[in-house]
């Protein structure tokens, strides 16, 4: 039992009982850190795992009851319901629940905040429990206290992120060299990446994780299945290489903007400037900029995720809520992602190589009214698996995919070509 | 009269009658951005300064009070006071008063919250107030509240930032070929720096947010007078030159270090590796790093300095106020400065040369077990003043110190060598 301690509540502070629900790699690394630095009002009560005798931990403290019963540790006396199984079910259901019996929830599932955030919220208010996420953007890296907390004076217009360290760990290994499939098993083994690992390379991770920003930040509430986020398994060494001569280098990029009210969101393989902030990160870092129209650009970045940064986050939270700091919860809109891009664009074409192959591609481009920038074509590939580069100016992505249709008809062409867009 | 306003209410939301204390660069940018952004549950109310007639500004609203008669706007029904006069006196009187009122109070004055911060939190916690100042470190970046909410759950070791923009703003020029008269002048003309530059290139700025950041971060209470500053003045032309043949650069960068309970924390230029973040940074930029033990770096940038960055934290500190957001308070323990970095140091010579110098030189650090990295010697420069480096392995100060007190009886010398810190 949580002792009440009057030391502790002469200061606001609410002691708090914890259930831990999936005692996975960030679970037990909340447990680890609750265990070690004892903070203040915080007491890990319940551990809820399937089969959890495999999981049973000395180091997390004699009174904590380990249980494979969801129903009894939700019917139980803990105040906080720390959800860290993933997915949407029965995640959702767990959450649901303890809001409804008035729990507070802690949880770092960002797929499950994305599409259902607003009405998870709205039950917790309902019936005067809290619901925090902290580490559901950026793992370690408190972007999302900053968002509420720090920046909610200024009006965010802009939003780009590197917000999936898998990605990230792949696509920085292949600039240095290294092809897709040994890099992802190698993030694979080093448990960076899932033995499935669409979430991740497929985008669909980062898209969450933007749709969450776009809400705190820019206050808009759109359908992530609206933003199509393209994968990073299209890019291949060649890429890298053309990149590079162009001054660049490329990473997933999730990014968003805010034009009188019109909302653009895209999720994908960009190129960005090498001297940009966002080619720093390495490995499996994470990276957010935010561009406010009184504050200007601030950058976050560290270790967005992992056991410890990601259960860094959890904790905070936890100790948030036991100083009983309410979240700064700003109204959002519904809104639709229906406004593009204007930026310059880099297609890569495969050919067999032959006469008037660049006449007809920039014929195409020209009837979109799309105009050149450079067109590179590097020495030392076969005339008949020939790669090289187009880059244009600013335009639409509808304008592009339109003139790409005509192209993608040319009988030269061995692939698809590539289009990434480039980041200004 | 702020209308109560039942749909507010029922979110939790307190409207709040703000009186600004202060009309100057950022009071103003207060001012501006309620004015346009109408943050719920916030009106200004009241606006003290002396000499307000020049002040006056009808894009502020019609309902706010211009005075400058400080006593009737404490003794108003204004529910927090913005302080943003700078300065211990009279700011911190006001400050106080308001607090015993039972009001809360924001301020970016990181002086005052340097040297009384915790005092004046216990007077707001005894009184029911809050006092929250997010703008006092890093302006427009959410270092204060990424901190409180969202690293709470970390132990942080180690931090290390760029927290003076004007020093940043003249190293950054002088690393780009200016010298520092000019570039201080254009700073001042910029109204980047005061008239009397000392608070910002002595370090005393920075050393006060260094200060703040030691307690809320690491939660060690220190004396900011035990922080001695090496002010940027030392630096000249030549250091930048041989700054950068050691691959480096030379910024302002205030760090502390908690190992086993020892806290060490210095400010003043420093050599940073031309790959490291630091040396991205650039113009009034700033840059905090902190290093925590479970989450590892987390790294923020932006515009640290400027009246609409340091507003937009102040307005965020409003309404997270409004939204009845308590702060994350973590006791905090009174420590002394008394442990030393252990890092590598550069020390640049300007001697009227004849032989035995080197020889001299390297004697007296070996009699202090201070080991040679590198002795660097660029060609171009007049026999009679010539300037010279040595860079040396890691070592305490102390020990340094010592070895300079011997060095500096050195007929040849022409000035005092300068010694400087090496970021590893
Ligand atoms: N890992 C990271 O770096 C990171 C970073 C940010 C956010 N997150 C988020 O944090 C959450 C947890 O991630 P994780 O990496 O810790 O995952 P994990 O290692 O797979 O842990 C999940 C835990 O939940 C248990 N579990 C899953 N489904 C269950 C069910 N239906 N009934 C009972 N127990 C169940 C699992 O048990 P078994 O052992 O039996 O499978 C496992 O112990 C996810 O939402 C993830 O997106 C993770
Ligand atoms: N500017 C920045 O970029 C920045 C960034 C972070 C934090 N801050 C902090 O924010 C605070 C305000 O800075 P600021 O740049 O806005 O300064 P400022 O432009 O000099 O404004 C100060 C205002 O306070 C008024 N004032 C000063 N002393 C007064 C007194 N004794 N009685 C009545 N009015 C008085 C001044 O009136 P007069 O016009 O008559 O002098 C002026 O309007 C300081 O604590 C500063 O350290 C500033």
């Amino acid at each position: 039992m949580v002792q009440s301690d009057p030391a502790l509540e002469s200061r606001g502070l609410r002691p708090l009982r914890i259930a831990i629900f999936g005692f996975g790699t960030v679970g037990s690394s909340v447990a680890r850190i609750v265990a070690e630095c004892k903070p203040e009002g915080l007491q890990l009560t319940h551990v809820f795992n399937r089969n959890v005798a495999r999981k049973r931990a000395d180091w997390a403290g004699p009174s904590v009851v380990w249980s494979e019963d969801a129903d009894a540790v939700l019917a139980s006396d803990a105040d906080v319901i720390v959800e860290l199984m993933g997915g949407l079910d029965p995640a959702g259901g767990f959450i649901r629940r303890a809001l409804e019996a008035g729990k507070s929830v802690v949880t770092a599932n960002k797929k499950l905040i994305a599409f259902h955030g607003v009405e998870l919220e709205r039950l917790a208010a309902r019936h005067g429990g809290h619901l925090k996420y902290g580490a559901a953007v950026a793992g370690g890296i408190p972007v999302i206290p900053g968002v509420e907390q720090g920046l909610a004076g200024d009006r965010i217009e802009k939003i780009e992120g590197i917000l999936n360290g898998t990605c990230n760990f792949i696509l920085s290994k292949m600039d240095a060299g290294a092809e897709y499939a040994p890099v992802l098993a190698e993030a694979q083994a080093k448990g960076y990446a899932e033995a499935d690992p669409t979430e991740d390379v497929g985008g669909f991770d980062a898209r969450a994780k933007l749709a969450i920003l776009m809400r705190l930040a820019m206050r808009v509430e759109v359908d992530p299945d609206e933003i199509v986020p393209r994968p990073i398994t299209e890019v291949t060494a060649v890429d890298f290489s053309y990149a590079r001569d162009l001054g660049c280098t490329i990473r997933q990029v999730a990014r968003a903007q805010k034009t009188n009210g019109n909302v653009a969101a895209t999720v994908g393989p960009t190129l960005i400037d090498l001297h940009s902030p966002m080619a720093w990160s390495r490995g499996t870092e994470n990276m957010v900029i935010l561009s406010g129209h009184y504050g200007g650009d601030v950058v976050f970045s560290g270790h967005g995720a992992g056991g410890h940064p990601t259960a860094v986050a959890v904790v905070s939270d936890l100790v948030a809520l036991a100083h009983g700091s309410r979240r700064v919860e700003i109204p959002s809109q519904k809104a639709k992602v229906e406004a593009e891009f204007d930026v310059p664009h880099y297609i890569r074409f495969l050919v067999n190589d032959r006469p008037g192959i660049v006449h007809e591609i920039t014929g195409a481009l020209a009837r979109e009214s799309i105009n050149i920038r450079a067109i590179v074509q590097k020495a030392g590939y076969p005339a008949n698996a020939l790669p090289f580069v187009v880059t244009v100016e600013p335009c639409k992505s509808s304008a592009l995919q339109r003139a790409l249709a005509s192209i993608r008809t040319m009988d030269c062409l061995l692939e698809p070509p590539l289009d990434l867009q480039m980041l200004e």
